[in-house]
């Protein structure tokens, strides 16, 4: 049954509470026509098409998106745990540089099996050997915006240029439906001034976003600001020419209120990584509230499986939700929706990709289906679908995943994976 | 097939990685014989059964324990989000105070479904009307440890003496092998002296715990300081003599260190709700290493789900977890062993019941399994599964829930749970 639905080119999705994630935020019952990858229709009206999803008053959502991860690292997993944070990068650091092809493959398949089975559409990767990775995107019919990291040539393990490779990366796969490459930046703490405007210059040139992390932890801030006569990281990014709309920026933790302002002014985007920051006790929580009170847009991201240890966005959603508002002591600062929000149509928009994000006609068809069937979002009526979403929610609620037009997951099973697949498969 | 797994009297669950959480927290790779409700081995051997579950590698857990809810307001879910404190517990104090028994019943057993959907074997609720709730456990085949709530006269909506109602349920429903009744107690914002005094009184005539809120909020510490001369609740707890073993407190978030040092003299338990603090932004953390380093035992509660809005001590658990690793910037500060110790042993402590929380020969037969073909847990072994139970496991991961020796959840799928049975049901 399955695999005629990943091939049919129309779908039509029937008697779903659906969370629109439109302007207007609006919250229907109604069916939702996909046809050849794109939302037909969303409303009240029959219609005809190759197959029927029978929802029965489960509740549709535009599909996940994961800012922020690094998915050929699933296979650590429960291996980096509560220890210092040196220690933990100083693991990682050695781990990363120490990988096979295989083993970034089976890694990466498998993190994108576990991110499409909790309802993630779209990733945004940051990695080498992105070329590997995007051989796994394919596999598993996930949309994988992918970023090959820059930094100096002295830094890194990778052969040759990084900017070459990143280069070559996205010359080779431009135009791909699930494989959207762009330029990575690992970070001031690896990468001169020559990397990132070369990045930027790269990214202009090939039409593309930048990733990369920033302002993460304390001691990579203070020890750019001890090298740098007492200018931060972010100041320094802006003096420099650097920051641009096409920056998303992982974690920024560690940025004053001066240097939010300057993200703001510039176009910078967030990916903020509640799970995976709380867990590495860098310090404190990014400034959420002031990032989105000076424009700037926030998702979010997962971080790899050695930090957080799920590539889950629903956990996402919900501890950063709390985590704010136990932090401001003030459980109305945010709310359901604004964090829906960050989750959907502001990860779209730090993509550049209006086409994602939103259930309306026109729009890729990106779709997910929560189990209203299910204990934990049983009495889910249009008035308490935004709340169920982000507060009762977890990986076990959905049970239809569809990107592009495609049916992935289908009443709770994944078609295409197989446990089986991997067994004795390299991951390292 | 579920039906027959329902009342036989032994069960054989073959190769599981069995996490024991016995003293030396063995983990090992084995089997589980169970006979009557009770282990009667854990090893290597293969044992005659009227059944067998064929683990294939699947991580054995003792079922998890949840030590503070309030299961009857699981119909609250989605309606009290993102509003301030204050509102919060006027509209829920509102709502508590208007149900029907067939609302307490219908709530009740549709939350109990959703913590056994999500390995939760036991509980520890805390309301009136605990008769109605105790028919529900039976129904649903959880263990329901059922606090009924004794306050002041004038400040409850309970039909005669709160504290003789609680007489009268525990005298009904002694020795039940599936209803464990006690004595449960509101804070000290609605119990004078008296009440506390004398629910203490009856838990050491009926042999039971006491279960009740105790410093979860700023005001309530404040304003009982103000009406008592600058003296704090649990210091003033101890000067009347209430402090005592019997006593599982849920919350304690505004204790002083000098109030967690009375605590561990006197032998308190702590259940932290560390999803239900945050979301309603009640100002920080409770102090839970400084609990720990005062020999309290620390268990992990859901609070309501008008509050968390779920019954998951996966989430507890998590969350909990890198709560504190953040809050005190340290990652090393707790492990996913002592956490995972706070949702089996250290509740089983609590609750005075040392037949539970661990999978050890002739202890009760609550066994919960995660299901380690799913992506999220599939790289598991004897050395990565405490902490991806803590830090990866979801509800998604239950495929199995043994309570009592008898399988309720089998394979995913509930054996008891329609949800078609809820339709067009009175929750109120």
């Amino acid at each position: 049954m399955l695999n005629n639905y990943w091939c049919v080119s129309s779908l039509f999705i029937h008697d779903a509470i659906i969370v629109t994630q439109n302007s207007a935020r609006e919250v229907l019952r109604g069916n939702i026509l996909v046809r050849d990858g794109k939302i037909e229709s969303v409303g009240k009206e029959h219609m005809d098409a190759d197959s029927t999803v029978e929802a029965g008053g489960k509740i549709a959502i535009p599909g996940l998106i994961n800012t922020h991860c690094h998915v050929a690292m699933t296979h650590l997993r429960g291996k980096l745990d509560d220890i210092s944070l040196e220690k933990f990068l100083e693991r990682t650091f050695k781990l990363d540089s120490e990988r096979s092809n295989a083993g970034i493959y089976n890694s990466s398949l498998l993190g994108m099996y576990e991110m499409l089975d909790s309802g993630i559409t779209s990733f945004v990767d940051l990695y080498y050997s992105e070329e590997v990775i995007a051989k796994a995107v394919r596999e598993s019919g996930i949309r994988g915006f992918l970023s090959w990291v820059t930094l100096d040539e002295d830094k890194t393990t990778q052969k040759g240029s990084p900017l070459k490779n990143a280069e070559r990366f996205i010359s080779n796969f431009r135009n791909d439906e699930l494989v959207i490459p762009s330029v990575g930046i690992q970070g001031v703490y690896a990468a001169g001034d020559e990397v990132y405007l070369g990045a930027k210059e790269l990214a202009e040139k090939k039409d593309t976003i930048i990733h990369g992390h920033l302002a993460e932890t304390r001691e990579e801030v203070y020890n750019f600001l001890n090298q740098h006569n007492g200018v931060r990281p972010t100041e320094h990014l802006e003096k420099i020419g650097f920051l641009n709309p096409r920056f998303l920026a992982a974690h920024g933790v560690w940025n004053t209120l001066h240097e939010v302002r300057l993200m703001g002014k510039n176009g910078v985007k967030l990916s903020w990584n509640p799970v995976s920051n709380a867990k590495l006790g860098i310090g404190g929580m990014a400034p959420v509230p002031e990032y989105l009170a000076n424009g700037v847009s926030v998702s979010i991201g997962s971080d790899s499986c050695g930090s957080n240890n799920t590539q889950d966005v629903f956990q996402g959603m919900k501890f950063g939700s709390i985590w704010v508002k136990s932090d401001r002591w003030n459980p109305a600062i945010t709310n359901a929706q604004a964090i829906l929000d960050m989750a959907t149509v502001n990860a779209a928009a730090s993509l550049n990709r209006p086409d994602l994000g939103s259930l309306e006609p026109g729009k890729s068809a990106d779709i997910v289906l929560l189990d209203t069937r299910t204990p934990r979002l049983m009495l889910t009526d249009e008035i308490t679908a935004v709340s169920n979403i982000v507060y009762s929610a977890d990986a076990s609620c959905v049970s239809d995943v569809i990107v592009n037009g495609r049916l992935i997951k289908s009443d709770g099973h994944l078609a295409k994976f197989n446990s089986k697949d991997f067994q004795d498969a390299e991951f390292v």
